[in-house]
């Protein structure tokens, strides 16, 4: 079984397709699925009719009839402080692209029981059966009452911006797109670590970022409000600059606050002297392009299975490289990230997922690595069980720091 | 712990407000309840990357492309096939009345442990913030590729049987409103025991409903599809008759299957010379009227917490005496009957539950009692181990005849 791990972030952009391969029964993954991955189970006791006295009615009536007297009696008494709704439409899962709600449901089961072995937090997997921003809006914001949160997965830019935005307007509990913020923690981490590496602090550094999907254009955000020196994203046709004629809205924005030095053109153009390189593109990345950026470059190419540069080619110019693969070293992987931030949000009963939360995530994380940094080692293996714990607090400290907990 | 257990089969045109109660926290049902009453869990292993890669990337996207590529295996590779929705708005929760969504989490928290401890099905409370049919419809349109059925749960009438007639003709899985369904099949299976104990055919039998909300039309068409002789249904205005001018749709479709006698007048008028009175009405029903029913009557006093007739009066006028409460014998409850009608419909992916699935379902309960049967035994006990195998085969097999089953 190979063992590269790919992260649900593909770039709706530039995804590539994996294409649908046949069914192979003798496939170990197909045996795993069998059933599916999860289920559901009582944490008290039905042995008897005293139990379902209690249980469920009569002694439920009273717990319902205190929840409506006092509503925020439903964290304490029910599980909507520790269930958060997986909710996708089906349109970018992994590298496979639109291939509908049914289809991403062992997808959306993994990130379930992700949450649960990382978080200790409940999922649930809903795939909806509409693709509109304001259908899936409005299912959401109807679904609400029953989730402490909202995990939006593999919905396709620009979207997926769409969507986030407005259910953050209309709903007050975390609404979280861990395409775009769960890879860019894990990457600002693993930057953060890289600069400590070499003496160097992130203002000095100039990254650019090949892919302007969900995940692109949330690292550019997340770099920036982390005070990078300069941050270019590249589409499939170049360097996003203010005078390019063929932007969406969300490129139009990410125009305004990236590219300080205003550099137009290729990828490859802005990788000359360039610091630091984000892959999460899915295409390929000239080796003379690397040899170009400046010495000591960081370079991290995150597309699966296919990192943008293979890490032997960028070992030969890079200081530190991270992928997006089990099977080098500085994996880049959400899950390093989401269960923490959902667990501590959900601790606390944060209204939303500020930035300075996502911010406080990312260096939790950094730290786990502690002593132990080095060129290999820029970010903790999904299995260090001391990341969820330290992700945790993290949130949790850093949502009543920024008032938004509400216990 | 008083043992009395009260079905959420509330019929909201007569459904009394139990009213809120302060919050007590040396309550046991709030110790119990504290943190909720149920969780997720993976059923196989995420211990280290090799796992991760079999259960998440990469080996999930062949699953996902395979029912991209094949649909119906999502029943196969997914836990759609084994996971219900259990749906309210929380307009019609147990007595409580219309308590809104987030107070009626318990009890649907509460059913959804029911539906795994006696049907080993999966079930996920979701408690909708919007009460319109139509956005009621289109929500659950749109959750459906999640799940491989919907209970729709405690939604007033009469919205509650345009919802769930809507969502049958829209989605191929099967959706039962257990306040109508569940209710129904287990009155059923208690009248034909009744029946049996006392060697009348259900064709012979007059029966008298006190109650038109959801439990008490659905037990009307379902005692008209099994048969039995006539049957009229009062709401607080009395008898359900053609000639009345201020019925809902409803319950003019009622006046038209029901009351072939041409009762009109009040519930204790029809009850004279009556073989049943079923009441699901909260309300109370005169001495007077029990005694000047047939001889050898059965009396089914489902109200709860407090019966329409006590069981102690009903039994000096009766053959037969059942309530809803599990401290008097014959508990009409509906957890007898929704675990396996599920079990069985998702067993042999039904796309819908027929009329034959239901009725099947009532027999299968009926007949777990066999020889004990007897005056005090014409319902099985909740917790009888047999009963969950029994309905889930019946119907199984029933969804098979009746050419719904898709395996």
């Amino acid at each position: 079984m190979a063992a590269e791990i790919v992260n649900p972030r593909s770039d709706s952009d530039t995804g590539q397709d994996g294409g649908a391969e046949p069914l192979d029964s003798f496939d170990p993954a197909f045996a795993l699925h069998r059933g599916g991955k999860m289920a559901v189970q009582a944490t008290v006791p039905v042995r008897d009719k005293d139990d379902l006295s209690l249980a469920y009615t009569p002694g439920v009536a009273k717990v319902c009839s205190a929840i409506a007297e006092q509503p925020e009696l439903v964290h304490d008494y029910t599980w909507k402080s520790s269930v958060v709704a997986v909710v996708t439409d089906g349109t970018a899962v992994l590298g496979l692209g639109d291939i509908g709600p049914e289809a991403s449901l062992p997808v959306m089961e993994g990130k379930a029981i992700l949450f649960k072995q990382f978080g200790g937090v409940d999922a649930v997997p809903i795939a909806l059966d509409c693709t509109g921003v304001d259908e899936i809006v409005e299912t959401v914001v109807r679904l609400a009452p029953s989730f402490g949160g909202v995990n939006l997965e593999d919905i396709s830019a620009p979207r997926c911006f769409e969507i986030e935005r407005k259910l953050q307007e209309r709903l007050d509990i975390p609404i979280f797109h861990d395409d775009q913020h769960g890879t860019a923690v894990v990457t600002l981490a693993a930057l953060r670590n890289a600069a400590r590496l070499s003496g160097r602090e992130i203002g000095q550094l100039r990254a650019v970022i090949s892919g302007a999907g969900a995940a692109g254009v949330a690292i550019a955000k997340m770099l920036v409000g982390a005070g990078i020196g300069d941050v270019a994203l590249a589409d499939r046709k170049g360097i996003i600059s203010a005078d390019r004629t063929d932007l969406t809205d969300v490129k139009r924005e990410v125009a305004g606050f990236t590219n300080k030095a205003g550099i137009s053109g290729s990828l490859e153009d802005a990788l000359s002297g360039a610091d630091v390189f984000i892959g999460v593109s899915g295409g390929t990345v000239a080796e003379s392009a690397v040899a170009s950026m400046a010495k000591g470059a960081f370079v991290f190419a995150m597309a699966n299975p296919n990192p943008e540069v293979h890490p032997e080619v960028a070992h030969k110019y890079a200081a530190v490289v991270a992928t997006g693969r089990s099977d080098f070293p500085n994996q880049i992987n959400n899950v390093l990230a989401f269960p923490g931030i959902f667990a501590g949000a959900l601790q606390v009963r944060a209204s939303r997922i500020t930035e300075g939360m996502k911010i406080a995530a990312a260096e939790a994380l950094a730290s786990v690595v502690g002593d132990d940094l080095a060129a290999d080692y820029v970010i903790p293996s999904p299995f260090d069980e001391r990341v969820a714990p330290a992700v945790t607090a993290a949130v949790a400290a850093a949502a009543r720091a920024e008032g938004v907990a509400r216990r």
